[in-house]
């Protein structure tokens, strides 16, 4: 089982690729990558995620796993003697699920909106992202990672937002970083991984991609 | 851990809160119920769940647990000796929570949208929601359930949408069992379970909250 094949199916941009990127590097699983040139996708995509037709997919062993965080606690329960990232007890994993999914639902959507979005819409935006951050500074408290003592799950869902936070700036001409100093602190603190260094995409490279998906989808 | 007090602060006609209901049944957990009178929300549910404000939330020796798949997989972690929930193979437990997950994002928000929409927007969402269930039958295949022969995890998150159909179907002037009969095929025998027909609300009361939602919301 722990051995075998492994093919990440991804683009260089994508902060759910991100995820598994980072993951499989903690677990030290080597993989082959497969590039997928968004906003086009590949038959190859279709056909490894018929549902949502979305990356990444993680293939091992053949069987193609959708969805980064489903795909995340898959890593982590085949690969889960190196470096756990989700905790052991079952309330904090529930909380750990719970901030992960807060992620998804609020980072994620909200940010897009920093940048899909005109005027009032994106002023509201931008507003919210930064209380989002603020809750989670408020989650993260006094310790290290969100994880606790340890770099975990919740940790790998949302570092790669930060690679995001250029474009997100720059498309919605605002600062993140004076108004959340806690959060880059520690956001730099993952970034001194070298699990995370190497598989965050580069802020220009990510603000490139944001225009030509903004000429594609006729935003502007 | 397993001992312990347990609340459920929950609205009897959410879907959401009825996973847990059955849940708890399925593990024989005797618990404390508490309603909330929804639309409105009680000062102790924005105690309990202060960012989603959201029913179900399953409290366990004082500690909130909210969004109810992770506090599905809390119960069937916590007691996981009755009735096992999630199959015990990681490739096997990813597919789960795929499906599950694809419940929410499909089956739930294309569902709603059968009620409040109109027109065109309404007519869409009803042949996407024949569609989602059209998957989900294929998804099933000719197993008694999603879980197998065993009565599991998706279809603990996807029965409860039964009792919401009739509001579905009379809302939105459409049938759904002559077109999905395998669909409720499986629906009926998940019924059959006393965890699941105790459970679900009854259809005509889903029926009437719809209205009284309808009308809170200015739809019509």
């Amino acid at each position: 089982m722990v051995l075998g094949e492994v093919t990440l199916v991804d683009a260089y941009i994508s902060m759910f690729g991100m995820r598994l990127r980072i993951a499989l590097a903690e677990k030290g699983v080597e993989y082959e990558y497969k590039a997928e040139n968004l906003p086009k996708k590949s038959p190859f995509l279709l056909q490894v995620n018929p549902i949502h037709k979305k990356v990444p997919v993680l293939i091992h062993n053949g069987k193609p796993i959708c969805e980064s965080l489903i795909a995340l606690q898959y890593i982590d329960e085949v690969w889960h003697e190196k470096n756990p990232l989700l905790p052991s007890d079952p309330y904090k994993r529930a909380q750990a699920r719970f901030w992960a999914d807060f992620v998804d639902q609020k980072v994620h959507i909200v940010g897009r909106k920093t940048w899909n979005t005109k005027g009032e819409e994106q002023e509201e935006a931008k507003k919210e992202f930064i209380e989002i951050l603020k809750t989670l500074e408020e989650q993260l408290g006094d310790k290290p990672y969100f994880g606790g003592e340890n770099f975990g799950y919740v940790d790998v869902a949302l570092i790669p937002f930060y690679s995001w936070f250029h474009a997100y700036e720059t498309c919605g001409n605002f600062k993140i970083g004076t108004q959340c100093p806690k959060f880059v602190e520690w956001a730099k603190r993952c970034m001194q991984r070298e699990s995370v260094s190497k598989s965050l995409a580069d802020p220009e490279k990510v603000y490139e991609f944001v225009l030509v998906l903004k000429k594609y989808y006729g935003i502007d």
